[in-house]
């Protein structure tokens, strides 16, 4: 069956394991294939040149596996790449950064929004390009916060050096009054308490990839490309490295057990 | 003339440059081409396999360079590939592991000595296996503290969260009562202040990279290799990858001006 195709999804590292986990929730019937660039993760301070480049080569993996639309899990990616990753695939090609724009505008009252994300993401402006293309005259706040991803790696969700440095990153947008922050990293979903109890109770936070999946879904129903069996889904997990601490840190972003893993050989020479 | 080859020295980033820093200052007649290999940064959360890899092909960068003398400036790398890369080079190859393990050694009196890297270098337990063939009386107790890379990044060498992170990080080395402490990773003399407040004040801290360099020092007038010419030496800066504020942080490591900085095409293909 053509639709029993899996849906494709790609991240610098373990991130996109947020996705994944957003996806069986929402598509439960969905076959998922992961890629996680683990030889290569962080692309966050990385060049745009270097993470167009590396991003040809993860769609190249998932492409070999037949998938039948591929997500961009990875804000960076999708801030830098998406265009030359369309391209090249001949299925769908949905990032987070969309999604999570639409999802944000429609969520802010006041029409002040914050995105959180790593230095690529930031500098790109993909968001702030994105959500005034829906609303210009929303006023959009860019804050990098570096730091958050090796925190979220290292499971201090609930520490106060945690707290201290969401402060310091978060205090330019409680400044700005945003009533909205999108947490533009598949990271930080990670420290989705800690961030909301550092902004003010009353801001929305938008989880980018939970965004996603609802597009996904609305999109495959469009292109009628739901997969219709209730057999139990395959995931696949596939990494170009077998890092340290891996199977701890993968399996508290994907909220569940990971199985088999496998690494993609020779991807690196 | 021969001994006007410069010294190769590669790293897995910027942090290196802590350790061309210190070659500078002891031996400031050398030339010096240096290799950060940003485009993969960082290595130590990576398998020892990956790190293999990656070494052996930072290695060829350098030996296109004509150079008379390989330092690993990576801990990471020293720790789990020394081997393979004194294997492929024709000329002489220096690792921060054994200088660091020989000048601890030589300062603890209480014979009680901690290590503090990455997670790749603690793994390894180079350090403790290097410590232990000099004296095997000694005591070692090892520490990763992931979070100092990305706080010495952000150039927060001086914040309430970083020494909050040490606190912790460094306990256990305060239990066991060690008297000298090795900063087992190039980006550690960054945070050298906080990490000597937090730890009693009479311990000492080994930089890894100034061991070395001594030792390279040594091996060079052993081998009669030293640059007798007093011309102003020629630094040659290259990397897989110019990331986002790599001039600024990499200023900040070097502790002066970087000058030109040549991207090696081709690297990631």
């Amino acid at each position: 069956m053509d639709n029993a195709r899996p849906i494709g999804v790609f991240d610098s590292g373990i991130g996109g394991m947020t996705v994944v986990r957003a996806i069986m929730q929402h598509l439960p019937h969905e076959n998922i294939v992961y890629f996680g660039d683990t030889a290569r993760v962080p692309y966050g301070p990385k060049s745009p040149q270097v993470v167009r480049e590396y991003a040809l080569q993860d769609t190249d993996v998932l492409l070999k596996h037949d998938v039948k639309l591929i997500v961009i899990a990875c804000n960076t990616v999708s801030a830098v790449a998406l265009d030359v990753v369309q391209k090249r695939a001949k299925v769908p090609v949905v990032g987070v950064i969309i999604p999570g724009a639409e999802a944000a505008v429609k969520a802010s009252a006041k029409k002040r929004i914050g995105i959180i994300g790593t230095l690529g993401t930031i500098f790109s402006n993909a968001y702030t390009n994105a959500i005034r293309q829906i609303d210009p005259a929303v006023k959009v706040t860019g804050q990098p916060c570096p730091l958050f991803v090796p925190l979220a790696e290292e499971g201090w969700i609930d520490h106060k050096a945690t707290e201290l440095i969401a402060k310091e990153y978060l205090f330019p947008l409680t400044l700005e009054k945003v009533d909205t922050v999108v947490l533009g990293c598949t990271h930080y979903p990670i420290l989705r308490k800690i961030i909301q109890k550092v902004l003010h109770s009353d801001v929305t936070l938008i989880d980018s990839g939970e965004a996603t999946t609802v597009a996904v879904k609305k999109m495959l129903k469009d292109m009628h490309l739901e997969n219709t069996s209730t057999q139990k889904p395959n995931l696949k997990f596939f990494v170009s490295d077998v890092p340290h601490k891996f199977m701890e840190i993968g399996e508290q972003f994907l909220g569940t057990k990971l199985g088999k893993v496998h690494r993609v050989e020779g991807f690196l020479t």
